[in-house]
């Protein structure tokens, strides 16, 4: 990789100059035309779009994908959470079950949390080795260029950024707040005392991708969706993805 | 690769010294035997075999899995025949079908053609070009290395070598044969005609492979099924399965 990064340089607090309500607003614009140009690609159906949201617990990676993906239609958005493993799936290789989400054309598929767990959550914890590790990031970009190359998948990896303090704020709002109580996990306050040794994978993972990473600052909200937002926008205008019309005579199928 | 073959130099007719009905014994012999190992396969879930069969229309594709894994239990095998994709498949990456029948541990999946089709047939009528062929091999020894380093997978790949003679007297034989009338189609005749360009394409596949090829004579059936058979079976024996006993007490799980 050209450009090593080291993310504890890199700031997660909205830049100075944005103001929220502003920024707000123009999220909502942002997502509106998302929600326009998703139909056009689905109707099109010769692009393809893979979103990928990786960041540690509270970081807000359900939260962006409710925000922005608001105004595409269900039939062209398919979001798919992955969790811990089954069994079936750790009896396959770690490709496995991701392989099954892969996005078809004209679809846009939204990873929360993804195949990156499997060098992340995996390596943290020991259970597995460097050589292992160096495995699957080859297969990782392996399987993404494929899906680059073969099925003209435009991949978006994101990696929501947030600093160790505003996270323990936001795992303590989970306690108090009764609409975020569903979220409290105990076991998240143990992982977040592995913060350092998470982070030095997620750098790993991040310098040894072919296909770069935003790194989203994530400590305010408003600013987090709208970096995004504007990211899957450009992204989607860049396209240009078309209604397909009828021949000129509009009776006849070309 | 190391080594470059062409298919026209190499025999495709059993090797003299190999008398036919011994040879059955034998292979009826191997075909008990890769039974057992594979019951002992599934019982201790750290191997499992991915079996891939390429060849020519009445290269005894569907003959040879149907010979050779016969004593196979059902639970342990499940062999999967790849024919036109369909308009969901096309929609992926060439991968993705395939990907999704990869063998867990303890299994044994037979591809009846597989993902060199998408190097193949479609290279051959000329779907793709030079550059998606290139792309495309990547792609597959990356996908057959993830199994090989992640899944603990063993793979096989047998080419069914024919002669185009011999091709033309088999495709002749559905048209006479009423156990065999169900398999004829006009279509294969076409495909016949294309043998030259099929074979040079085949040598592609096969000298491009990180994982190697098994060329298999198959002119004679009998001699066919054993060479296959004895490959499988030494195969399932290396890997020396065995079935986990409980420990010494015999009361408490491990």
């Amino acid at each position: 990789m050209a450009k090593s990064i080291k993310l504890s340089k890199i700031n997660p607090e909205a830049p100075k100059g944005f103001e929220k309500e502003a920024t707000i607003k123009k999220t909502k614009e942002l997502v509106t035309k998302i929600g326009e140009l998703s139909e056009k690609l689905y109707a099109e159906k010769k692009h393809n779009l893979l979103i990928v949201f990786q960041g540690m617990d509270a970081s807000g990676k359900d939260g962006v994908t409710k925000n922005v993906m608001l105004k595409i239609p269900a039939v062209v958005i398919d979001a798919h959470s992955f969790k811990k493993p089954s069994e079936e799936e750790f009896a396959h290789d770690f490709l496995w079950r991701v392989n099954q989400y892969s996005p078809a054309k004209g679809q846009i598929k939204i990873f929360i949390r993804s195949h990156y767990e499997d060098i992340l959550i995996q390596r943290v914890h020991n259970w597995i080795d460097d050589k292992k590790v160096k495995q699957r990031m080859k297969s990782i970009n392996a399987y993404e260029t494929t899906l680059a190359q073969d099925n003209n998948t435009t991949i978006l990896k994101f990696y929501l950024h947030l600093s160790h303090e505003r996270q323990l704020e936001k795992l303590d709002e989970r306690l108090t707040d009764p609409t975020k109580q569903w979220k409290h996990n105990p076991a998240d306050y143990e992982e977040s005392k592995l913060w350092d040794q998470y982070m030095k994978c997620y750098e790993y993972a991040i310098n040894e991708s072919e296909i770069p990473w935003h790194i989203v600052p994530s400590n305010q909200r408003w600013y987090r969706n709208y970096f995004v937002a504007q990211i899957v926008h450009d992204t989607l205008k860049k396209l240009k993805p078309e209604y397909p019309l009828l021949p000129h005579d509009g009776k006849t199928k070309s």
